[in-house]
């Protein structure tokens, strides 16, 4: 009879799966801390060697394809985003500013540029240059959670280097969404002839600039009437779930507008100043940065080793892919670095550098773009160069947290 | 072409779909404050609201049906459970065991016997008996995520009645799938004229028994060990993801034993002694159920708001099905009430009596499976009858935290 299956839970086999998670990120987490490297790179290798189980052991559960797991992963990356938000005013960040759009365009243009001249280089000679040109779009916009992950880890979330890194990636969010649209356009506009997309470009622009000025502005306004209003309720326990609300709605309008809902996420935090939630605070006798805490404690480290497990390690295994990932990764990594020395001023520039070189979901998306655009019956991206980005890619966001650690540590220890 | 989909993040919808959860509940929390009723009934009510705005307009999205929330709403009853049990010792709820297993078995009984009589009472003249006895055992088993709710916000969660109540709901639990068991295995041995499956029913006795007793002994032994050796690592942050880690795997492990995830979290709760995790609480300068407060505080609410929304009201707008639908609640309300009666001692019975008349998730198990079994090619529970019975967990959902809230409020005011 059916019995057995009704009573089981089908939600018992995703808390086993979670709790797995858990342990493996703290297991990965130690190993890598004793190997004197960030604890965010154990996670991602924690999720590696699950991928690895799962892909040996039929019987063993396969994390990277659990939607309970993923929804919790993709909290995590929203939460430690509007916590890094928290932790820095409009103000703070608006000095910054010119810093950030600096490195942010350097750091868009000399990967490309790289990646350009390393497709240019490995790939047979004939090769469309559109193609070369979108592999380089491919490594132009860095992935923000593990570098923002590995600044808390040193304490360094709030240094001026931490502040242009995260300015960095919200410029580079923008940037990216132009590069993919003008470089997809171009793509499709040589297969068809037809002329370049520029009335899209200027609305893709538009609507994150709109995005991003309503929110600093008319947001910064309304916030303080909202918390307000919420300060005048009886209820208890209001203060986390109203933040959570206020920063949900964001990155789900920043979306709207074409940006990643983290980068919604993280405006919400930098908008919402500490005057605004001091009575609600006050009554609740905790800050909203001490109630969000144990949720990024549990919730971001899913995201971590669910990243790591959604590689498939086995599509590297072909010595000529192995080679070509390894040179972009490479000059993508230089490319990143040399942007740090756009900062100027007394900010280290192999900090700024270091921490824009992760890559990851906005890359994916450049991937997933160029397999779909048909040049000639064939995809834009063969599938071995698709191969080849993703393998860059991965070794970019390896690569990332153990640099930033390592110059970082540089300075605290004597 | 695609670009604008693939930069959609189909996560942004479920985010803006919390957001809309989170207010909701608040929004319906304050109005049952005002009202002077429980937060979690205003909870539940803003669901049911939610749900009708969704089948008025087609447009508004349907929180019942979205998977994220849904994620969120089972880890919210896990976590609470977990909580309520880490407010109790084992040692605690043993003091309290006979009164409990008394008002669990009364709890069972005397709500059955009222359900067999208005099924007898209200059915046409000659239906078989083993329907009245079904719907019966549908109003046997408690749902207690909602009581504790409601003994927590007045403070009373840790009271002698309190513990005898979730005590009693955990029995329950066991004593609900033996009926579950005997009354299908009743049903089917009817139909086909086998006999009646004793050694199921010792099966399923046997396998609950032993996982509750490995676990509060063999479970309790352990622990510090664990707990230990977790606190022998050199990463930060372990204590609140290893406490997850080690509820969510008794949940696990508790629902292979055939009882609900919920049982095994609370069982994990009670078996987590303050001293085991001390050294850790002392590090990471909070205490472990400091850190669960706000995911608590979160996740409980999407649990009571998509209670509200999964309700179907619609299935009870004829008044033949309402008018069974209310004297089965009533009767059931009136069975579970005199229960309190059975704790004896000091404790309070109407407080008991109360605490155990919310039905939900088992109670809706019993329907499905009533409604699978086939007797003379018919299920044995015919469509009318399963949204009768439906509609009376619903109401008993629904009144049981009003009258909880009405007489622990009795004592407070002078």
């Amino acid at each position: 009879m059916t019995l057995a299956l009704l009573v089981a839970d089908p939600f018992a086999g995703t808390l086993a799966l979670l709790a797995l998670v858990w342990l493996a990120a703290k297991a990965g987490g130690e190993l890598a801390l004793r190997l004197r490297l960030p604890a965010v790179a154990g996670e991602l290798a924690a999720g590696l060697a699950l991928a690895a189980l799962h892909r040996g052991f039929p019987g063993f559960p396969d994390v990277a394809s659990s939607p309970g797991a993923m929804v919790l992963a993709n909290l995590g990356v929203i939460l430690l985003m509007f916590a890094v938000g928290l932790e820095s005013t409009v103000g703070q960040m608006l000095q910054v500013g010119l810093a950030s759009l600096r490195v942010a365009v350097v750091g868009v243009l000399l990967p490309m540029g790289a990646g350009l001249l390393g497709a240019w280089l490995m790939l047979p000679a004939g090769t469309p240059f559109v193609v070369d040109l979108f592999i380089g779009a491919c490594l132009c916009a860095t992935s923000i959670g593990i570098s923002v992950q590995v600044l808390r880890e040193q304490g360094a979330a709030t240094s001026d280097e931490g502040r242009v890194i995260v300015g960095a990636a919200v410029i580079d969010d923008v940037l990216g969404l132009l590069v993919l649209v003008a470089v997809s356009g171009l793509a499709v506009a040589g297969a068809s002839g037809g002329p370049l997309p520029w009335g899209q470009l200027g609305r893709t622009l538009g609507l994150a600039l709109v995005f991003l000025s309503v929110a600093l502005t008319l947001g910064r306004v309304a916030t303080p009437h909202l918390f307000r209003l919420a300060s005048r309720l009886r209820s208890e326990q209001l203060l986390l779930p109203t933040g959570l609300a206020f920063a949900f709605l964001l990155a789900w309008a920043g979306n709207l507008a074409g940006l990643a809902p983290i980068v919604g996420a993280y405006a919400a935090g930098l908008i919402l100043e500490p005057a605004s939630v001091a009575t609600l605070e006050e009554r609740e006798s905790h800050s909203l940065e001490a109630l969000l805490h144990p949720l990024v404690m549990v919730l971001a480290p899913v995201f971590f080793v669910l990243m790591g497990a959604q590689v498939d390690v086995g599509s590297l295994f072909s010595p000529r892919i192995l080679l070509f990932s390894g040179l972009l990764a490479l000059l993508g990594t230089f490319g990143k670095y040399l942007s740090g020395f756009a900062g100027g001023g007394r900010l280290r520039a192999s900090v700024l550098g270091w921490g824009m070189v992760p890559r990851g979901e906005v890359g994916l998306i450049f991937v997933a773009v160029g397999s779909q655009i048909q040049v000639g019956g064939r995809p834009l991206l063969a599938p071995e160069v698709q191969a080849a980005v993703v393998g860059a890619l991965l070794l970019t966001t390896v690569a990332g947290p153990v640099g930033l650690a390592a110059v970082l540590g540089r300075r605290t220890e004597p």
